[in-house]
């Protein structure tokens, strides 16, 4: 069975497609100092682009994991800008954690399992 | 192929099945500050019971991903009542990283994949 | 549709396959307290010999989450043993987030998903 891997560096593949389900990369913000409903909103649109890319949308997730550097501070306002773009009807299975990312200033990662067919 | 969500909120459905595969949400107990060990066991109850709604069941776990908040304090007590728990023969992937969630009181979450077909 | 367990004991499988798909349990290095490329090295040494008894090998990995103790400290060196060993044209999604794991010594940890067929 054939996998398809697109937007690869050399550490890692944004896009890998197998069996009809696509896995993104971890998902982070352009803007890796903005705050945190700005750095959800280009998360969910980087999403948005990677799945558009392979004939996938939000409406196909399965499973989205969720990394908050602060979930304390951040969780409400992660959720408000989540909500808004949430497909309704097509919400995914979901788990949200704390955890640091590579520099202190990205706030939000976010890993997505997808289904292409 | 269809994906098939249950016990969904405006955020996330806490069962979503696709291509003979069930993802679900970051499970939790349902009394946010019982001990370690309340705590498991509410979590693997409500495990059972979204497996058992969709013709799954524990011996059909394939992944598990486990989030303590005190690891060291926790992983102990937690993997006693998940022995006791798992099916034999039955032992799924699993991983075990400390990392916080949304409410300080909640001490374990786990992440759950697992065959239907 | 069959589900394969391989070195299992009670708590886990290191290996589960389903539907032509691999899941690897959290690897970790053999020598807990060796620094972060050796503990690297190892854990990814361990992935090989697990991916090949079932038939799969690094270029047919979909997806890799990495748990680092120490972000901080460690991203850079993680990746360069990582750089080194990935099958270039054969990147997996990838998610790297800081987590401690159930000793302070155990520096990454690593969970993979792989194609079989």
């Amino acid at each position: 069975m054939a996998i398809t891997r697109l937007n690869a560096n050399k550490r890692l593949s944004n896009t890998v497609v197998h069996n009809g389900v696509v896995y993104l990369a971890g998902q982070l913000a352009n803007q890796h100092s903005a705050d945190i409903k700005t750095q959800t909103r280009e998360t969910l649109e980087n999403i948005d682009k990677l799945l558009k890319e392979v004939g996938s949308d939000k409406t196909r997730i399965i499973s989205a994991t969720i990394y908050l550097t602060d979930i304390d501070a951040h969780f409400d306002p992660m959720n408000e800008v989540w909500e808004e773009w949430v497909a309704a009807g097509h919400e995914p299975a979901r788990a949200c954690v704390q955890a640091a990312m590579f520099k202190p200033s990205l706030l939000v990662e976010m890993s997505i399992i997808a289904a292409v067919e």
